[in-house]
């Protein structure tokens, strides 16, 4: 038979079976806790196994299998080594644990109804998969329910999220301890099944973790070797093990994960005391008890009455008892609570300390805990007088702000996607987020202490770190990611997660039109816009200058529980001081130019880098046709639709007889709200310089002015109404002979 | 020093240094090549790096690193070890070739030319980075250029594109291969940078393609350890050859990968024998030559005029000859069209020779070689009458088309993101696709005939790989894949690519709307679908019954040169047998339910599973309030455009005083260019039982009826003109009190 405990990485010897002492990473308030029986884990295993059957079995649907298999590991994880506060789950120093095989959420709520989470009642439990609004118990886990760290479901993210809490704690700790000192210190658990070790993002945050030796965090691993599909073996042959290894864990085996809670206590508490994070291959059966415990049968769906029934009596217990949590399993938890104040009070005494000693220091991290920045954050960005007034790329102009904000507010992770001179995102003296050792091993700088962050071209793993990062505490820390505006595509499923849990963050999406230029269509991006701007929760901000790129960063900054992207350009653009304004990014669109009297022909819509087109064929159609154009820039449609009728009317100008034409290098799907007419790409792009791209696409001020044009005369003629259901497109097929 | 060639798995004793024999993954005609002496090979690589400076230093920009790093890798691919036809670059059974790491595309534009393929002249090389609009050398390899296997650039995707190209090979091999008569052979080699071992979707496909064993796979590691940020240990330490041995590959290293092309030969040509995918991991120097030479300065940026004369003095050339190609170098690639020639006709010899003895299975051969479907394959699409007329999923309905063609026509790979029993995707008697060897070790079932598909928790990879099975010979295969709707997110990079470059397959994604229910917000889709639309060259098609899931199929396997995403409906859809049609479908839009002569009071257009709000809807008008409301069915925008403006009319009826609105529960974006108002959600969803969630957010006959009502009378007494610039949103959040 296998060994209950097989430190593969190196034994550690001096670990006692029946207390915990000398961790490295937590507080000491953990320590001594005495195991209790194997007979009594069982007891508290069979009432809970029955009752997530019981859960699953209510609506006749719901992931059973998982929750079931992974008791043994919750009574170690839940009774015995996470270090929190039930009554107060948002007690700074606790321990974050992310459930990253989020369908397993039954396994959690009725965790946390044992351990005394107020909110989760035995009636809140019932809930799940009902039609209750109320309900605390959704199908997966999500960020707003008291004791959930971040929502988790889309599989893979959670593990990127949890590598990201356990570097905020680094942060923090190297920012804010003192020798003596411990004001942050807690561990990050990690549960994961097999989707989340296939998963890319996981694989790229795994690397990260184990590149920085995040020895705070402790991923384990449910393997249960099932999936939707059956045998996790017909997708997955890997040694895992020797994977895991290879990315820099430190690699623990438990065999008999379904029963031995003393073994996973002991395997948990040896992750502490790591130089590596720690990967703990647990083996569980997947719904066990039942007659198709082992099967993919138990993952996705309810056991059934018959099999339920089964189950309960095979554990010994009444079957038809519903719902069932006698005194004795409520009694195992009872200490957790009084344990749980213990906790806080040692953490407050020890900031209370810490706050003697080190007061600015304290007064600091008073600031950073109560999610504040400085009040004074505004004055890292340029005012209006010292913007330049040359021709100046986006991505510059943001590029002085970034790194303002990154040298003096130590809330501002900054980091990138291996595109650090293409982002302009490093800053002066930046230290890099590193572990020390790699000085010596590789001959880097940088320290836990450094906040800016080599992500590698990992963009996926580097956005849903970000989330991790954001939902540590609120407002801690603000994380910003850089990369080329079409890769943040490849992050969308965790820009999307970030937008769902309200987590502040800002996306620098630079390179961001056909602009790009010679790297070609597979650089240029056309369709993704279109993907932000729909987004629920999210500021897409396309500023058009440099004084559009402050009002970009206020309101992203001042959107303290929603995502941005701020789009920036690759190529120079044309600046324009005396129209372009901050609050009017603040507002969404704003009148650009306007014509006197109300007495102009045409609206033109201008955005991001094609405003000079907007401007410049405002000037064509003056002199060539007599025809007044005003101007609107709109660098964020999220940000206006929040604008009153009346503003939006202010600003817009909808008049009979008078169109209005958009001018983007995007598709159109959209602005049809707003315009009549676009000049837009409804194909991808070429590679060619710059100018020559917008060129051959038909961003060419004189053709678009004949366009403009004949649209007016159209109107003029025929009456606005010629244009309902009729938008018209202007674009490069219209006029040129395109390749494709 | 280094062994010039270490094997770390098992060693080849058997491999002669001068010659090559015996080859198990290719057809014999690549024997016996001997290898010319190092000093010339130190010639040609000289002339190839010089060039290489040349053409990144004519605009002053480009990569000309890592190209310069890889000449030694080059010259043993394209002179010793790839087989391939370079007058006739579609030769059928020529190995493939894919340049993971894009961005080193001067690297095989000018081995392209060297080798003699037509259309890449001395000339063309010179249009990198120029506004030539006939330029065959874009900032990045583009599948249209002969030659090119694979269009890349966003990294990671080419080595899953190889993936692909692998399966196929190896797909074909174990369906028309018969004893003595080989006519599928092929290797697939792919070049990949640090990056590509980075990204998620690059270690998802390298997870299969060891677990499928593809030993006609070889990933080679230009391993210059350099990336846009300096080192690349900035951002990864990880162990890779174990890691990659851990993940099923058989790992040589090659040291001095700069100098030693027999070591390289050699390398490569182990690949052939391996029973595992072959990782070669080489060391080379970024830059070689200059004095910049093996730091990020020469990743992206060309070497400055006075740098690029140094490295051609260091070569012993004349640093004032620019754009120089002796004879003596010309001479050296020589023989390849020649050889090329013998493969293609060795290969011709085979297949006649196959066609004698299996001459039914020739002809089906020949016709995937023509990238054709039998002529009848409409017949697996069943007929209207066919239909169900009960409430059915559309997910059902689709099942029941997949499973028909799956089973009977062997161009379908379908595969799954691990959710065959949720995507209704599985047929009768399928064949997993999967290493024989397996069968033994995990006691799976499957061969390499299969085309059932399990790619595990790894949609970005099953989508990019899909690229690669399509990219292999067009219309030899239409990859299916399969997931939830929201999931397919997670591939977004990878169906782009697919859109881009015109790569046929379909994407059946499954529960697709807030009807998903219980599994809540993380897995209902909300802006997904607005991707989609804006994507140029994607068909996005939302069936709204059984009879539209027919027309979408149709619509997709007609789309030759287009990717398609079907969406589909987790829930029981009512069906509309009196309304529905295929036909329409292939339209894009058409009327679903007209009111007679024309005298209606509003159009409601429904999508996908929301038309029943806009049939409910159209009653209740009637009967509450007297309204008459036609029904426009709207499953696909894209194709909707490609009609003509008569067409579009008389679908849209755009009429003075009758308003437009759309019934969706995803936001309004785009559709403001076909209605006035909407039904949408602006926010995302919330766990709730289907039905439940749609009342939740409003999506309620009798409370659109009132506010459809009500526009109808505001326009009747204000003029449509009310609604210019102000575009109605009705949703939940106008109507019920939303928590959020």
């Amino acid at each position: 038979m296998a060994p209950a405990l097989e430190l593969t990485e190196k034994p550690i010897q001096s670990l006692p079976t029946k207390a915990v002492s000398g961790i490295r990473n937590g507080a000491s308030a953990g320590v001594g806790i005495g195991l209790e029986s194997p007979e009594k884990h069982q007891r508290v295993m069979n009432v809970f196994r029955a009752f997530i059957a019981d859960l699953a079995q209510q609506y006749g649907e719901g992931h059973a299998g998982a929750p079931m298999g992974m008791a043994a590991i919750g009574i170690a994880l839940y009774k015995y080594v996470m270090k929190y506060s039930p009554k107060n789950c948002n007690y700074f120093n606790r321990d974050r644990f992310v459930l990253s095989n989020g369908h397993a959420c039954l396994w959690q709520y009725l965790f946390m109804h044992l351990i005394g989470v107020p909110s989760m009642t035995h009636d809140q439990l019932k809930t799940y998969h009902s039609a209750r609004l109320d309900s605390l118990c959704p199908g997966h886990p999500e960020i707003e329910i008291e004791g959930v760290e971040v929502t988790t479901g889309p599989l893979g993210q959670g593990v990127a999220n949890a590598v990201g809490l356990a570097m905020a704690t680094k942060n923090l700790a190297a920012t804010y301890n003192r020798p003596g000192h411990e004001v942050v210190n807690n561990m990050t658990w990690c549960m994961v099944g097999d989707a989340c070790l296939q998963e890319g993002v996981g694989l790229e945050a795994l690397s990260l973790a184990g590149h920085w030796k995040l020895n705070n965090l402790c991923v384990i691993f449910d393997n249960n070797n099932v999936t939707c599909d059956g045998s996790a073996d017909v997708a997955n042959t890997e040694d895992m093990n020797m994977k895991m290894r290879a990315t820099g864990f430190n690699v623990v085996d438990v065999y008999n994960g379904d029963t031995d809670v003393a073994a996973v206590v002991n395997a948990l508490n040896a992750a502490r005391y790591s130089d590596k994070p720690t990967f703990l291959n647990v083996r569980t059966v997947i719904g066990i008890g039942s007659a198709k415990a082992g099967t993919a049968d138990v993952h996705g769906s309810a056991l059934g009455v018959e099999e339920v029934a089964n189950v309960k009596r095979s554990f010994g217990l009444d079957p038809n008892e519903h719902f069932y949590i006698p005194e004795d399993v409520y009694d195992f938890f009872g200490d957790i609570p009084g344990r749980g104040e213990a906790h806080e009070a040692s953490w407050h005494a020890a900031v209370a300390k810490y706050r003697e000693e080190y007061p600015e220091l304290a007064a600091e991290f008073a600031r950073r805990v109560a999610g504040k920045l400085p009040e004074d954050w505004n004055k890292y960005i340029p005012n209006k007088e010292e913007q330049p007034t040359a021709s100046t790329a986006s991505r510059k102009s943001a590029g002085v702000i970034t790194n303002a904000l990154g040298q003096n507010i130590n809330s501002f992770l900054i980091g990138t996607g291996d595109l650090t001179p293409s982002c302009n995102v490093a800053y002066k003296n930046k230290v890099d987020f590193q572990s020390p050792d790699l000085q010596t091993m590789c001959g880097l700088t940088g320290d836990y202490s450094g906040r800016y962050i080599h992500y590698g071209i990992r963009e996926h793993a580097m956005c849903a770190i970000s989330n991790g990062l954001a939902a540590f505490n609120r407002g801690t820390f603000i994380p910003m990611t850089s990369t080329y505006f079409v890769f943040h595509l490849y992050a969308a499923a965790a820009i999307r997660m970030a937008a769902l849990q309200g987590l502040q963050q800002i996306h620098i999406a630079t390179h961001d039109s056909i602009g790009v230029g010679e790297n070609g269509p597979t650089h240029q991006p056309i369709a993704v816009a279109a993907l932000w701007r729909a987004m629920p929760n999210l500021l897409y901000i396309r500023p058009c200058d440099a004084e559009e790129v402050a009002g970009a960063y206020n309101a992203a900054i001042r959107a303290t529980e929603t995502p941005t992207v701020i789009s920036l350009s690759r190529q120079g653009l044309a600046q324009y001081p005396q129209y372009s304004s901050r609050e009017g990014v603040i507002r969404g669109a704003y009148v650009f130019a306007e014509v006197e009297g109300d007495d102009f022909d045409v609206t033109l819509i201008g955005v991001g880098s094609e405003m000079v087109y907007a401007m410049q064929t405002r000037e064509l159609l003056l002199k060539e046709y007599g025809l007044r154009a005003r101007i609107v820039s709109f660098p964020c449609t999220r940000l206006f639709e929040q604008q009153s009728r009346e503003y939006k009317h202010s600003v817009l100008k909808p008049r009979a007889g008078k169109p209005t034409v958009v001018i983007e290098a995007y598709p159109s799907n959209g602005w049809e709200r707003y315009a009549d007419a676009s000049v837009s790409m409804n194909y991808f792009g070429k590679s060619l310089p710059s100018k020559d791209a917008y060129a051959h696409f038909g961003f060419v001020p004189d053709r678009i002015a004949v366009k403009v044009k004949d649209l007016v005369e159209e109107v003029r003629r025929d009456g606005i109404e010629v244009l309902r259901g009729d938008f018209r497109e202007f674009n490069g097929s219209h006029w040129i002979e395109l390749e494709h």
